[in-house]
């Protein structure tokens, strides 16, 4: 084998451990030897047991082949409780918390034959206070968050899956600064049991690999939902795209709007109708309804460590809790009456187009690993529910990953994985 | 005073204490000896720290009232987590669980001068398996669930005031079958951090009390919903009433069909307007859609236990279970469209009424504490998401309590409290 190991996609592994090509232990210590070699750079664990984690895949070496992960480490973001690890949420507040029990998704991971290798650095409870990680790509720089151990993990190949979650930008913002596939299913759809809630209308748990089959495969898992499972080559599809600027399209890099435009253009050449979609009235405020939404029930979610742990919480924290008690509950009404016309209004998009392409982030990773990166981009879309992804594209002025975003209907995520497998392959470089 | 103190409302309690007329640890003593003697027969708590309950009370004799529930006890729903008492979902699973923080509802409830006096009994993971608590109007007789100690607790006087929670029916059935109030707000409203989720797009926190503006007085601070306090006495309001017989009418009894009508009557003579309203196609599968919704979503929720504690699962807790793993995904998507399209036909009948007037449940509290009752007639609104609110008004053939079940339009809750507080006045014989 040329190709090194851990540079195997998910489902690539999965399918040549069943076919008794590979064995979960090698598997397993080739990301074991990565950790070893780039984990103290680029910090992207909370805790990770390397020992443990040998053990089960060894375990499963002995074992005939069965599920949908049977082998393949996973990295899980530390917003999601593990039995068997330590989970911090990202806070000092909970340095010594052990849960009693797994995460939903968890269970299902495990059920499937899934092996948590560690739990990925989160952000301060998943909100904007950074952790630790660095952008494998470039040390210096943000691998974005809130999921930013998550998608530093994948980056620097010392998993081939991991968890993430959004409530406004946690999913696509890091996969795009750190050249990774990220997914976002719809609102729901993996069941959030488990996972420490920052705003419950809005936070969704996704799944992030190294291409479309992959973090389909994990979601196919994590939810129960065997039918998103992709084939290795995607099927014939033939999407509609709409080229969708969003009305933040002006505050994206020249080099986004430029990668974006020229996705646009050679899925356009290769047969694929695109057309522009322009952005709805209702779309017009539906950023700032996000920022209601989300301060206003962040704060109320995060009521007892504000209220005993309060000495434990950054600044920006307390002051974000602060800012969200003064949401008048009129205001929060009229910033979900704008999200439900915006949803109203993108299901009339949906019967023209099947996918809109459109922004993940506003360029490359920015330097400092003080913050995070601005979620503007995504905040509507978590907003709204609908499932997405990102893929990585192209670079930067200053040679940092840039994503594209697919978006599809609403709780349509069977059919939207397909065809972005299918645009995956198209755009492939 | 020749009233119980006991038998005060716990707004009028929380004004005597606030004017200096009553001592926060007078009021407790009398609750700790009502439980002294009525809690061995009715078995409302799960646990009660009736020594702790009485040190915190004394030290409030000791401040300037503050708050909205200065000294008041209050009944806890044992799904919800508190730091300083046990809570254990109402599984043997979690016999022994304490939980390192107080659920978000619980914060604001202490903050506002609130004191624990004891977790009450839910159903096993607030589902159907029956806890041990009696119905304190006859012993035999089940007091409804899954919030069946709080329900309890109030009709015996345990306690003033009781938080419940309601995915199906959990909150209007038991307030029926025990001859109190229970408010259900609109979905959301009060957050859900720290209550054990039982269906994500289901699950609701509520109040229970003697009156109206208990219940709106214990949501206000759970829910950090000051404008949702009511005046002791109703201002005047003009609700438009909608006698709403839902699609379940025909499983009601004979006595609260007489009983829904003749509050309708007697609301026509008082000169409020009352209009038939008949149900809407829409509204024909709403309760099989919730059912749908329900098991699928719960049998998710609680993958974990039922993964790695099955043996502690009581048999029906497994079935249910299992008959949700089975739900495929394309039903649960057609129960969801139903649920839409139902909450849209409501809107359109909110436009020309205030507030419906139906059955809460069937009839009176059924014989045996091995079940709680058939939770039917809250499905459909816990489905919708609306505000409602159960009144006690008659009795059945047997002389147990049946009430009447008020609804009001989504997000609409302090219009609806106002409302509900004139139509009880108007109701009071």
């Amino acid at each position: 084998m040329t190709q090194a190991l851990y540079r195997l996609h998910a489902h690539t592994a999965a399918t040549m451990i069943r076919d008794g090509k590979l064995k979960p232990s090698t598997l397993m210590q080739a990301y074991v030897d990565r950790v070893a070699e780039l984990e103290p750079t680029v910090g992207a664990f909370e805790a990770i047991n390397t020992e443990a984690a040998i053990q089960k895949a060894n375990a499963l070496d002995r074992q005939t082949p069965k599920g949908l992960l049977f082998g393949l480490p996973i990295g899980v973001k530390d917003l999601i409780d593990t039995v068997d690890m330590p989970t911090t949420y990202g806070s000092p507040i909970y340095a010594n918390h052990q849960s009693v029990s797994d995460a939903v998704c968890i269970v299902h991971t495990k059920a499937e034959g899934g092996l948590v290798l560690g739990k990925t650095v989160s952000t301060e409870f998943a909100w904007r206070n950074a952790g630790k990680t660095a952008n494998p790509h470039r040390l210096k720089h943000t691998p974005g968050g809130s999921s930013s151990g998550s998608a530093a993990a994948l980056a620097a190949h010392m998993v081939p899956l991991a968890f993430g979650s959004q409530t406004s930008s946690s999913i696509y913002r890091p996969a795009s600064f750190c050249g990774v596939v990220g997914y976002k299913p719809s609102f729901g759809m993996i069941n959030r049991v488990g996972v420490k809630p920052l705003a419950d209308s809005l936070d969704t748990l996704g799944t992030m690999g190294h291409c479309v089959a992959d973090v389909a495969l994990l979601a196919a898992a994590a939810g129960r939902r065997h039918d998103l499972v992709l084939p290795s080559e995607p099927i014939a599809t033939h999407p509609r795209i709409g080229l969708f600027r969003t009305p933040q399209w002006d505050h994206a890099s020249a080099e986004t709007q430029a990668i974006v435009l020229e996705c646009a253009e050679r899925l356009s050449q290769s047969g694929i109708r695109v057309t522009t979609v322009d952005s709805p009235p209702a779309f017009e405020s539906l950023l700032q309804a996000q920022v209601t939404i989300m301060e206003a029930e962040a704060a109320m979610s995060l009521s007892d460590e504000y209220s005993a742990h309060r000495d434990q919480c950054s600044e920006r924290l307390v002051k974000a809790i602060e800012r969200g008690y003064t949401i008048e509950i009129d205001r929060l009404f009229v910033a979900r009456n704008v999200v439900r016309n915006a949803i109203a209004a993108l299901e009339e998009i949906f019967r023209e187009v099947d996918v809109l392409l459109s922004p993940p982030a506003a360029g490359e990773a920015p330097e400092g690993l003080e913050a995070t990166g601005d979620p503007m981009f995504g905040r509507i879309w978590s907003a709204l529910g609908n499932p997405g992804l990102t893929l990585p594209y192209g670079h930067g002025a200053t040679g940092l990953p840039i994503g594209v975003l697919l978006t599809g209907a609403r709780d349509q995520d069977r059919a939207f994985l397909h065809m972005a497998q299918t645009l995956e392959a198209k755009l492939r470089r």
